[in-house]
């Protein structure tokens, strides 16, 4: 049951009329000559690919689940099918490098089949996903020799990859980590250790697993700074990168979870595996770090996509499901009732969910668009000021879209009722397999700390200073018009309050880092509106243009933008409250008296 | 895995303390003698029950489910023992008649024993709980013959109950309800008709299932003014009460769904099935609603219990999982690392959920309490008002401590990090069973149009402003003393904003009754908070008081009343502006556009 169809329309407004990629592209050497209408072949292609062939996977993985027996993982039925198809396709190579068989698409390009597939389903998407993030690792910090082994085979999909560094006592804090690496006489390691958490750590979708796994080298300093990494392959490739004998990597067992029941969440024991050093020893943290950032932004593409097919769902039911009448009069008096979507409740649910999808897709994007910039822009200082951007956001559309798309999923369960909470209607999938995208990747706690601490606190409010010089710009040119005035001014009253809020959690985090904790939650709820009421506001400036055109497509973006001010926004009032409400609350109670 | 300790000392806090009890009971005759230890004892001996018995079987319950097969309806192992166990203690009995064979104990007794069961084993919970709303049912509007059928049958927990309402087009309209009743010779009745969502609607836990089954007479008036209330045993019972031949009532299935797997959801197949009426033909919804409101409580109960146990469990985990250290240093330096206890944000959580469980068992038992009066009080005026004041807040109750439990054990999920979303620690099922309160019993939204539109607009705020008078007395008596101002201050400012938000919304809708529809939810989260603000500072004041006995549950209740108007209490700032937007935003957007 349930239906899913991709968000052309909407991707095509938020890339073409809102960010104007083609503008941007210009600046792009290596995108010259990717046109408006390959983009969107592109994207129609993956949309099909999603809808007809992972989505009605969906629901039957969840139910079935992966299976596990003597070290061996079966993912449910039709996944290893609809693998085939995907790397037949040549999906994995989109964004890739075309020196290693890439198609060298945008990361923008990316980022939307990712939202595809993920409303599709999310537990098939995270095999490929991870893989991506290795093949962003070992591109930025592979030797030469791995790159020529292992690329072509990531890109191609016939190989996937994972990331292996969480242990049984550490996860957020990876200082503890215990896994050791030693080296041999001919410049590769023997590892051994345990992982746990590691999704599509073992799988039958294709022919090798390439685990990028932390560990430390004998006599490595304690904690972060002593931690290397490697490449450690299930089976081991022979020089022309054929796979070769069985390494000392195993899947113990896989984990019973709430949620994404297609993904294997293994335990991965190596005993003595074979692994090579990506990256300079000692400064593994480093290099994972941009598998780490990639692995982020894919989580709030989860987000993205469940909120995305939550809406769909809840929309449809809404629509069809007679009950009451409207509190002002029938609105279906030939029906034995009216639909549901005549409740101003129910709207307020659906629109929450079409808001937070809508501005989750202009942020996501954005960011994308960044990452493209920081990559290819032909000036060097353009490159570096993306580079910049990207590092403060990537923790907001983490932790954001991840807690907006649990809110909008649990509303789309609560717009059916108890027929949400039964599975028959796939709804209540979509709350299990979103609540993880909160925890994995680095909690939104350690996002939050990650943005206050380190993004804006660390370099004194610099890259912050930034964006709010983007919104004062905007502010200034759209401010004096009258038919903006609804949305601009609650924007430059929230960037007036934000620059005031974080001077304050500056100066009381001078004297007490407590401080910095006690506000980086709901600091982050706050930036990250702060971002949503900006692209809400430049959405209804284009949608204001474009009203003439009498395309209703335009008329609900600007309802949907007065939406967000309204009823969204105001949560700011209380996230505020609560981060100028600082640490004593919270640090006053003596532990043993919890 | 997981743990639960019965939190009888912030109970006997509630009842003694706070509430006095002791006081109010000598006012109640039917309660005469019932002394302060007998009700500790008892809430003691429950407790033990509720750890022992029933917390051992929640997580294999959830595991294993029911089960189904030919209209047979299996529970989990262990199930059956422990509600042998339980009735053989008599604790069905605990509230009932005396005259019935109950033990005639206050319902705020009742209700802190279904906290406890409720922490312990919900999907357990819910075969007795829904026998006591049987009860209740049959005890306010069944004929003699009736009582002396079912009464002391359900009394001893020898058989069970049901209510029967939904059906597979009606939820939330039970004026479509097409179920038929036809009448007989001898004054019974033949009923046809498909129920769904039939909790506890079949199991193998007692001898007889007892149904109250919502059907239409011949001729019956369309919508809610033409259902009837029928009892249908699944064994008609002789005139000696003893089970006799099976009825046409049956399991046809039952659901598989998010959570409370070991609670039988069944659709109910009645076939020629034998019932007799109950109350008066065509006002079957009346007589109903005696189960409706003990059944809304009951949810409440449940919110209440499991923000209780996802409290514990992640506090014990935030105790001794090591990660990370304190960010002004070192608290355990002869630890790997410092107990994440430690972490502001993590006390963000903890605290969260203690002060919802605190503040949320301190309105539960005091609405039980008011039932209590309701019922037993020597005056009668005194009777009457406290029936307006449960009206008034049975729907807060249901709905506030439901959305709290589903955030509080979110947060208890989160503090686990990964290892909350893996089943093998438990809490991932709290964060499950708990999403049914916002659904069941009627929708959230259903309580937050019950309560502006009936309870509050319904009688032009009379009833709200018997409560706004008892906070402002208490005011009135602690504004004067410097220390209560931290507390008293911002009950006095959210109390004046309730009220000048309710005069608002009620001219507003006189001109539009959207109006109603669009401010409920967020105006039913702000007078939930009021009445918790109104609960803590009434907390604080106990505290301070015996703050010099050296008890530090004083300490930690003052702190925790802190915590409270610090962080969650300004989630009103949020709830009065989306409230106050209106339904403008809500209701522009064209269906189609949508």
């Amino acid at each position: 049951m349930g239906q899913y169809t991709a968000p052309l329309r909407d991707m095509q407004f938020v890339l073409h009329e809102l960010l104007d990629v083609q503008t941007e592209l210009a600046h792009l050497p290596v995108h010259a000559g990717l046109d408006t209408e390959t983009i969107d072949q592109v994207l129609a292609e993956a949309g099909k690919f999603c809808e007809e062939v992972l989505f009605p996977l969906n629901q039957s993985g969840d139910q079935q689940g992966c299976s596990y027996s003597n070290g061996v993982v079966t993912t449910p039925v039709g996944f290893k099918a609809a693998y085939q198809d995907y790397i037949k396709a040549g999906w994995p190579a989109l964004a890739c490098d075309p020196e290693q068989g890439g198609q060298g698409l945008p990361v923008f390009v990316n980022n939307a089949l990712y939202e595809m597939l993920n409303s599709a389903n999310q537990a098939w998407t995270m095999y490929p996903g991870l893989s991506h993030g290795a093949y962003e690792c070992l591109h930025a910090h592979g030797t030469p020799e791995h790159k020529k082994i292992y690329l072509p085979k990531l890109v191609a999909g016939v190989w996937t990859g994972t990331m292996c560094l969480t242990e049984p006592h550490c996860g957020t804090d990876l200082g503890l980590l215990r896994t050791k690496a030693e080296v041999q006489d001919d410049g590769s390691y023997r590892i051994n250790g345990t992982k746990i958490f590691i999704s599509s750590g073992e799988h039958d979708l294709a022919e090798n697993i390439i685990h990028l796994v932390l560990a430390r080298l004998p006599g490595a300093p304690a904690g972060t700074k002593g931690i290397s990494l490697f490449v450690v392959p299930k089976f081991v490739p022979n020089a022309e990168g054929e796979i070769g004998e069985r390494n000392g990597v195993s899947c113990a067992s896989i984990e019973h979870k709430m949620g994404i029941h297609a993904n294997a969440t293994c335990v991965i024991n190596l005993d003595n595996a074979h692994g090579w050093l990506v990256g300079e020893p000692h400064k593994g943290l480093n290099a994972m770090f941009v598998m780490m950032n990639a692995a982020r932004l894919g989580v709030g593409m989860q987000g993205l996509g469940l909120t995305e097919v939550a809406y769909q769902n809840s929309l449809a039911y809404a629509r069809q499901r007679l009950q009451m009448r409207a509190l002002n009069g029938a609105k279906a008096p030939d029906k034995a009732a009216d639909p549901i979507i005549v409740h101003p409740d129910v709207r307020r649910m659906l629109l929450t969910q079409k808001a937070y999808a809508e501005g989750g897709r202009a942020f996501a994007y954005w960011i994308a668009l960044l990452i493209d910039k920081e990559r290819s822009h032909q000036d060097e200082k353009v490159r570096a000021e993306c580079a910049e951007w990207v590092a403060l956001l990537t923790p907001i559309v983490k932790a954001f879209l991840t807690d907006n798309a649990c809110e909008a999923t649990n509303l789309g369960m609560q717009v059916l009722g108890g027929h949400g909470y039964i599975s028959e209607w796939g709804v209540e999938q979509y709350v299990r397999d979103a609540r993880i995208g909160t925890i994995y990747e680095g909690t939104n706690t350690i996002q939050s700390l990650d943005l206050l601490g380190r993004k804006v606190l660390g370099d004194m409010g610099a890259k912050l200073k930034k964006f709010g010089a983007l919104v004062r710009d905007f502010i200034e040119q759209e401010g004096v018009k009258p038919e903006m005035q609804e949305f601009v001014n609650p924007l430059a009253e929230l960037g007036d309050k934000v620059q005031k809020l974080t001077m304050e959690i500056g100066m009381k985090a001078m004297g007490d880092r407590d401080e910095v904790g006690a506000a980086a939650t709901p600091y982050l709820r706050v930036v990250g509106h702060l971002i949503f009421a900006y692209f809400w506001a430049r959405s209804a400036r284009v949608a204001l243009d474009k009203q003439a055109t009498g395309d209703p497509f335009y008329q609900a973006k600007l309802v949907t933008a007065r939406f967000y001010f309204a009823k969204l926004l105001p949560e700011t009032a209380w996230q505020i409250r609560s981060a100028r409400a600082g640490a004593k609350s919270l640090m006053e109670l003596d532990e043993a008296l919890f």
